[in-house]
């Protein structure tokens, strides 16, 4: 059995692993750990599981907390996991911390777009990203994994098998992407109440978000060269769902779109949560929302010789809940499919 | 390995038992038959099965069909399940059936409100009604199951604690109750479409639903009176989710709300998928929304002398897909939980 | 010229006043008082009114405000409304209040359900209840009117025919309404928080709300008998619209549905807001959103000797903004309909 | 009075014209017709126009119809268009026509992108394509105006002022655009129904959209030099609303963002439905919904030395409805404004 605390529990992306592995007979939720919830049940800050888990939030103690589980997840703002995953790691834990924090391997990137000074500087080159398409082998070992943020896997994801492939350039890419509002987290905030969200569509970060120099990183390490991105997030009238559109200059012009589509295919063969659609589908946020795969389709468009390509996860999914799930059965030697098999909710 | 067919399977009822079975490793699903579909793999149809279920559907031929399974579960609309189901048991098959056409024990009740003349009479004697909280042992044993409407298993289901206990009148019940859009099927109707629906609430059925004679059937058998109610639908924006408010007149005024409150939770002590709410709380329908949970409130409204009762289930879950399932799970000897103790999605 | 100012312009009903005001040529909102955005322009609050309305807000100073204007609207909180009124009415302005406080004919029902003091009670003898259909003679010389709530609107006016005429008994009322979202004003807390709130329905209130007296009053003036209702809020996920479905007890059997829907049209003939829906049909919420209308069908149940009358307005209109116009252009002796008559927004 | 006869009244675009047009007293609707609908008040098609707009539908009889008005707007599918206009203008009626049969300057590219043979080839250089903005002179005594489609209008009208300027590049444009579910008309298709389209997010008619060449040719014609876009739609779930991000290759360098900013200012100075957002804001769908306003903001990426603009419009006003209302006032000489000023439904 295997025993996992959860710091930061009482936001989306706790509720929504708490919500995986709630039914799971070879993982326990010793520890919930909230801010916000110390005390109350689990069950009352999320009523849907009442009867399924009903333990009471831990305040955070790490001393306390570090004694509870082997295993912990970090779902804590950036700035603030730094200050919680020393301690844990010095008490030998396992962690994987769903911040930006431990996702850049330059700290100078990281501390110029967060603009904080990182609290936790030595750590940086034990982390590793996340991304078990990318990264499997290292996430077997590693001590610290930085859980992807939703952009950057949505985006790399559906862009490297054609840079790694040299079909499109490096230069010039454009990234628009839509995600649901739960990817802004449980928040009170104004701009994310109900009358001023539904049946608006907003662009926002625009030229600034975050996740730009993540996305860069990952697209820069799997081509050799140093890429940078025109990357646009929006927020549509929806709980979960994104949908990444991304405009590539082919360089290939030999390639025919199913030679395109093949490459596709042979880059993510066997990997169990990555769909290539067939040509001429394109992916939906309905057919990803709830679950952890991540639907990718593409397009060619011949009069401007670029590849259009199209991919769609749950930002709650593998956006982050269960691609944090995907990396602790992976870090735990569980198989990596374990309790993340189930379809999206087409409903 | 309990091998199952569904016929009707491309409507929502079925596409959301296959998503619920797909994973499950001691029931195979056969075979899916649709009408519209024939020849297609399933997962075309919901493109978030993909990889998942990618079976072809069948047409509907009984003698082919009933080869492939020895359970069946028809979705199928009311006046044709009569068509289909009497050759399935003269084959020996178990069936499931999700239409109006055998829940009813007097046949003039049906005849009356489907204005239809039923098609197998003699089917009637031998059905029994799919809620397994109050017919359990009749289930396990039964060869024809009519999966309850999801009005009736809300607003019943809500009502009989207060009821049988003579908690309140069997007179003057009112039944106000709102339905998620998925209710009315996969559907292309104008009336269903996107920019008629959405931030948008209406009534229907006023004085004439068809599950009205269904809800007096099932609380006259409980309270050994005949009961008439006046029951009103109403359609909300929302894909999923049902709620009933029930307005009940208290006839015991010497019960204080914790003694009602004590009532529901004794009458279903030990059931699984019902959860009475603590005094105080009402159930919304997010907490259930995905699952096979019903969630009971109660609040007593003293100057009325009236026994408020709210219930929330999914209409697609323990109201129809996951229910019929947990019946599925009875007649065949299996944990009647199994497949379906997954929390509802907040989210 | 009529000068009018607005106190608590930038919640929602305030927000609403302006866009149905601003392009009057008879109206000018002289002044926008504001206490979270005193020295922003109102179109940076809602960018939606940029070019349109771009009035600086004025912090709430009752000798500065006073000056700028001969009548007032005022959108702010019970118990406010009776802290800045009466300075209002001492300089000879003439008000129209949305909050609760002026609203009760009995000073101890409101003190009972509101848990306050009434701080200034020698008002409430002048104020007018300020639904034109009822009172529109007192209204047009009332210094203080009390525009009424969203709930008594659409309740009242749907029950109000029959009771008057004795169609139903006063006697076991069952109102059960739905509200959009926006009736909670412009608010940041978590329950209104799209992702708590979107693909959701719940009931709230239930047996205690605030507008179970103001229905209590308005019901027993009709009918001359004391009337007690069961009322029974809920919320859906829409930004606007307001359905009330009133369970009536029939006492006069020997009319038919058409002479009652006849006693319907007699009763509002002539009234340029209400429009009685022919029998058969039943309003929805998106025939009157966005405008100051109210739509009302009837439907009997003959089974349970009840009236069934569902009745739907737009929160934001004819249950608060536009009703407040309406008062507004009679107090002044404008013609009553000026700037009010657009269509709701079908879509 | 002008009268106005509408052809193809009762599908969404229509209906907004009769909504938007209903109260004006220098316009009358003097026939609304329509293929499905004959026969039957247009206000029980839209139940939100009983009492405003009750006439009864006309069938299309060219004769009798166009002695009933001397303009004429007809909301038609394409290859409809071509066969109902030519007899209009025959008898000396002036009509604004919404489909895309007269929106091309080229008919092989009309030809080529709509996949048929154009019914009126002699019209095309009598239309005038009708973007107030562009070309308001040649609308004024048009006798034949193209209304234009909703992704051309936010594109151009969002590009126009940087591409004239030789701000940007006219080379490798990307123009990614979101719309909401009204732009597909009134249609029963199942891809809209409600649970099809709630809660999801999709791209559709990648590289093959016929908006395309519309907003080529006008890119166009704005800079002199063929203009080719990589456009992608995309469907929100939403009713109404559109937003397009557009992504252009800054050639100019020594321009400052207020620089552009000023530009885009000065080259919409005097328009009345153009708003430039201030530097540092960017438009919502909500601040245009239900108006002719286009919002447009823009943004510099220095990093990647591209300029973002986004506009947003609504897809049933200044994308449709409203924006052939202007074209009719500018032909008709009447104020272009005139009952086009109201703010967007913030709400």
């Amino acid at each position: 059995m295997l025993n996992l605390g959860i710091i930061g529990a009482t936001g989306y992306v706790g509720a929504e692993i708490v919500r995986l592995l709630a039914l799971r007979d070879d993982v326990k939720i010793t520890t919930v750990v909230s801010n916000s919830f110390v005390g109350q049940p689990f069950s009352s800050v999320y009523p849907s599981l009442r009867g399924i888990y009903d333990k009471v939030c831990d305040k955070l103690d790490i001393d306390v907390v570090a004694q509870k589980a082997d295993f912990f997840i970090t779902a804590l703002p950036h700035g603030v996991s730094t200050t919680v995953i020393p301690g844990l790691l010095e008490k030998g834990k396992r962690v994987i911390d769903h911040s930006g924090d431990f996702r850049f391997r330059d700290i100078k990137t990281y501390e110029k777009w967060y603009k904080v000074t990182h609290g936790a500087p030595e750590l940086i080159d034990k982390a590793v990203y996340g991304l078990p398409e990318l990264y499997r082998d290292e996430i077997k070992t590693a001590s610290l994994v930085a859980d992807p943020g939703c952009y950057p896997t949505c985006s790399v994801m559906g862009i490297a098998p054609a840079l790694k492939n040299k079909v499109v350039s490096h230069q010039d890419i454009v990234i628009n992407a839509v995600s649901g509002v739960s990817g802004a987290g449980r928040k009170s905030d104004l701009p994310y109440a109900f009358c001023e969200t539904d049946e608006n569509f907003k662009a926002y970060g625009v030229a600034n978000h975050r996740h730009t120099p993540e996305i860069e990183q990952e697209l820069s390490l799997l081509c050799g060269e140093p890429v940078m991105v025109s990357f646009t997030p929006h927020l549509a009238p929806m709980k979960r769902g994104m949908l990444a559109t991304c405009y590539l200059n082919l360089i290939n012009q030999e390639l025919s779109p199913a030679d395109i589509h093949s490459i596709y295919e042979d880059y993510y063969k066997g990997e169990p949560f990555v769909r290539i659609l067939p040509l001429g589908q394109l992916p939906e946020t309905k057919y990803v929302a709830g679950s952890n795969y991540i639907d990718i389709g593409i397009a060619v468009d011949t009069r401007m010789n670029k590849l259009i390509v199209v991919s769609a996860l749950d930002n709650l999914g593998k956006g982050s809940a269960s691609q944090a799930i995907q990396a602790l059965n992976i870090m735990a030697g569980i198989d990596e499919t374990k309790g993340l098999l189930s379809p999206g909710l087409y409903l």
